[in-house]
């Protein structure tokens, strides 16, 4: 495939460097011409230079969502590529503006590859960032069956699993499993702003595991979540409200249990739906199972993992997840070892053969 | 030391594991006495019969929030110990019964651990459970020192680090900390509900973290929210009007570009507050860094953590975290691999030397 990359960002020269592994000729610009010789001398491909010969198969423009449809149009102008693809985080605006300026739909699939990174530059691109990662396409009624097909055999190369559906649903479901929840998490890290510092001492996983997200980029999720502002602001609305209720009712109510307990089942249920490796494999029939953890007590010292995965390894166990637990300052942690259920019996069997602390 | 442990679920039994390891003679009680029996199979202790001679030098109440008050009545009036402590999450509410009950609060220390897991129960106990965790100790004005230095020394001797406050600080802070973001999590984790398949599809680890201690037992954390029901309400209706008042600029603002990225900075300023192992560790001058996160490709397979791990180990260099990402159905994962920045460099060149597909 030949492929030209407008915009070399994180996702951008990710994606270039996905489709050099798999033998894509592939053409890098950037507003920032540094940014584009960063991704080139990262192996991304060959920086655009005036014309490239005959059009390219795809052109897939990596700008802020603001700027797709002109840079979609300047490149159509040119006849830069035979189909075109975007990865905003959003889709409605790219799509209205592009109508508006009258580019060609019928060669413009839009998408969005789900996966990101805290970081942000060429710098921070990996070649595996889309691997097994959903990446949304949502052609429009004009499109064409050969652009839909190019665009979607783009996603394949990339090691993505392309997920159709139109630039409304898109921007609701995301509004729902990513926008909404950034801010959320934002709301809450906020109020450690100014919390006691003997606070924060108390502070355990949750907390950290709740307010992760917070630290992600202000300028990039300004932009994504004002773009994207009223389904967004549909789903905050109603969390807030649910918190609002919990708020008064805790503060002021006769009888807050009943409440309480029906919006954590709420949430219990809600949580259950997520699909999803680190918590849940899908079984033989499609229902998804938990992993069993099997936790083992470690010296926090080099050399010490290796011996406990050779054991795992020794034993012919696959260890889906590993999370080490420890404070700093103590001579042990505790390492988390995710299992399939019927492989953690055999796990244990060797580990407590081989002198590991286990408890069953 | 001699301790009688009343309530051996999760954290009565953990407690009594852990001071079984340190040589002590415990005693186990529970209102459900097949909790007793399972604990005490599981090497807990023995069963509390009758008299156990001269008095325990302490009594650890491990029962729900709302019992503390009465069980401490009750076990003064028979001598059991010559002095008390509790593990309740909150500690204004079971102080002031204690205190209307006229229980004697010279030989009683209120505690709480800040240790937990998603699952309850005795079976669930691990003697490892309070490994360099933070265990308040709120002594009253009462409090004798011996009293004082007893269960203090309980909590030494179970890992822990204890940390003195006072029953209405540590309130305020766990409601922040720990009572406040689940609700939170809850909330946000409610309107997944009743999403459509596909939204879920989308999901990533973001939303995972942000939702995940929402899968909390509803019966108990009701219990814990409503007795610290004040600080809590306090905290969501912060929080809650932090998001109405996102959510009404999203959909009707002007301009809700500033409003928006000044809630993401104070929460970036928030989650760097946050001190802990996973994300930071402390300088030499006590100032919180960063760990350099070193990536690895693995196929997902038996044996391959193991020779990644003898790869790091024979480099000398300590994995301070491991986290593994991968999608069901492929082939490969990434491993990423937490170490000091001053250590990265050379567990790159010896994973580089070794054939380990590593990005710099």
């Amino acid at each position: 495939m030949r492929v030209v990359i407008i915009g070399t960002g994180l996702i951008g020269t990710s994606i270039a460097l996905a489709l050099r592994e798999q033998g894509s000729q592939v053409w890098l610009s950037d507003s920032d011409p540094a940014a584009a010789r960063l991704a080139a001398d990262l192996g991304a491909g060959d920086l655009l230079a005036g014309q490239i010969g005959e059009p390219a198969d795809v052109a897939v423009i990596a700008v802020p969502p603001a700027a797709v449809a002109a840079t979609l149009a300047e490149a159509q102008a040119t006849g830069l590529a035979r189909c075109y693809t975007d990865v905003a985080s959003v889709k409605q605006l790219p799509v209205a503006r592009a109508r508006e300026r009258g580019c060609d739909l019928t060669h413009y699939v839009p998408g969005h590859p789900l996966a990101g990174r805290e970081k942000h530059g060429p710098a921070a691109a990996r070649a595996d960032l889309f691997l097994g990662r959903t990446w949304a396409l949502c052609p429009l009624p004009e499109a064409s069956d050969e652009a839909t097909a190019t665009v979607t055999a783009l996603v394949r190369a990339c090691g993505a699993v392309p997920l159709t559906t139109d630039p409304a649903a898109h921007d609701r479901w995301v509004a729902l499993i990513s926008h909404a929840p950034h801010l959320v998490a934002a709301a809450m890290a906020a109020r450690l702003e100014e919390a006691p510092g003997e606070a924060l001492d108390l502070a355990g996983q949750g907390l950290r595991d709740v307010t992760r997200i917070a630290a992600g980029d202000t300028a990039l999720w300004t932009q994504i979540l004002v773009a994207n502002a009223a389904p967004v602001a549909e789903v905050l609305a109603t969390v807030a409200a649910d918190l609002a209720e919990a708020a008064r009712l805790l503060a002021d109510g006769d009888d807050p249990d009943k409440a309480v307990a029906a919006l954590l089942d709420r949430g219990q249920a809600g949580v259950a739906r997520i699909p999803g490796k680190h918590a849940t494999f899908l079984g033989q029939r499609g229902a998804p199972r938990e992993f069993a953890v099997v936790q083992v007590v470690i010296p926090d010292q080099p050399g010490e993992l290796a011996r406990l995965f050779n054991a795992t390894g020794a034993a012919g166990v696959n260890i889906e997840d590993v999370r080490i637990e420890h404070s700093p300052g103590l001579p042990v942690g505790v390492a988390e070892l995710s299992v399939r259920p019927a492989e953690a019996g055999v796990l244990l069997d060797a580990l407590e053969a081989g002198g590991w602390p286990v408890r069953r």
